[in-house]
């Protein structure tokens, strides 16, 4: 068994950042690798019908509280951004790109974006300062802002989506594991037991 | 600070039973009681906008497979009722009855109202059958079967779910330490790392 991890996430979910912080170390300890499949979660509430958590009425007021506690917890830098939520379609396309590309640099580019979003409050969803993150990342600006507009790569993220949601995955994060689905960073625990005793 | 933890729950919610199988265990780690507040969902519901989570397309699946995997992961006995979701108003009412008269009583009532229905899959929404179990927890059944159709029992449930609402209680188990909101039995090592430090 020497899977990777599938790690389902969208650029404007905080847990998802949160999780993006933490999932490289738990695959290492185990030997497996992360597979960085980003969402867009606009696609999967239209199913769902639900929308995102701080819309919320009373959930919306927990969550707020919840998110920083949660960080400061788990020992992250984190602040909710001025623009919440956001379309986070060019930061995914650059992870599908990067993927097809060199997938060892998708876990840094990822955690770059994330981390411009959720710690430094930049509007990642403007493909201009996509791409730059993506550059300060260690990545050719130039090819990384076309990536953004390259329809091949538009039709890849669209599959990726639908092939998603027909594995189950309505939230972020959503890791999948040989198969076995776990929704959220409140599941971190079971997934090291599932890779330590190889399900329970 | 020896408050006690206000433990939300409603007798329909599966994560509700297995965080009430830890609670008082939790509590009793950090030299507090708990005190048991049982909530009416359907209340809630009508203010999120949200329902049951085995209703929600994809959501439904996922819980239908995660909550036996948590049971499972915190060794608890679990078994999905043959009728779910049900309506919680006479276990509610015997909770609350219960709270008024012998509060040290509650913990065991609670918890053989929740394996009734969680375990051994009766139909605890029928008043004589939740007034059974009450007597098999030790309280004397004609007194209890009398207070789940009391007037004043009936109001005093009410006004404790219209004060959870007020608190920012919208879901189950919601537990309340000294003023900070708990959601979720995938939040008690936070609790318990507030207990431990007084915040952080």
């Amino acid at each position: 068994m020497t899977q990777s991890l599938h790690f389902h996430f969208d650029f404007s979910s905080p847990y998802g950042y949160l999780a993006a912080e933490r999932i490289e170390a738990l695959a290492a300890r185990h030997q497996r690798s992360v597979e960085w499949r980003p969402v867009l979660l606009g696609a999967v509430f239209k199913i769902t019908g639900t929308q995102p958590l701080t819309f919320v009425p009373l959930k919306g007021d927990y969550t707020r509280r919840d998110l920083p506690r949660t960080a400061r917890y788990h020992g992250i830098a984190f602040r909710m951004p001025a623009k919440f939520p956001i379309p986070t379609q060019a930061a995914a396309r650059l992870v599908v790109w990067q993927r097809g590309t060199d997938p060892a640099r998708c876990g840094p580019l990822v955690k770059a974006l994330y981390r411009a979003y959720f710690v430094e409050d930049r509007d990642i969803s403007d493909p201009d300062v996509a791409a730059s993150v993506a550059a300060e990342a260690g990545l050719d600006r130039g090819t990384a802002r076309a990536a953004i507009d390259d329809v091949t790569i538009k039709d890849a993220l669209k599959r990726d989506v639908d092939a998603a949601i027909a594995a189950g995955v309505f939230g972020s994060p959503f890791v999948i594991v040989d198969g076995e689905p776990f929704w959220g960073l409140d599941r971190f625990d079971q997934i090291e037991r599932w890779l330590e005793t190889r399900g329970f």
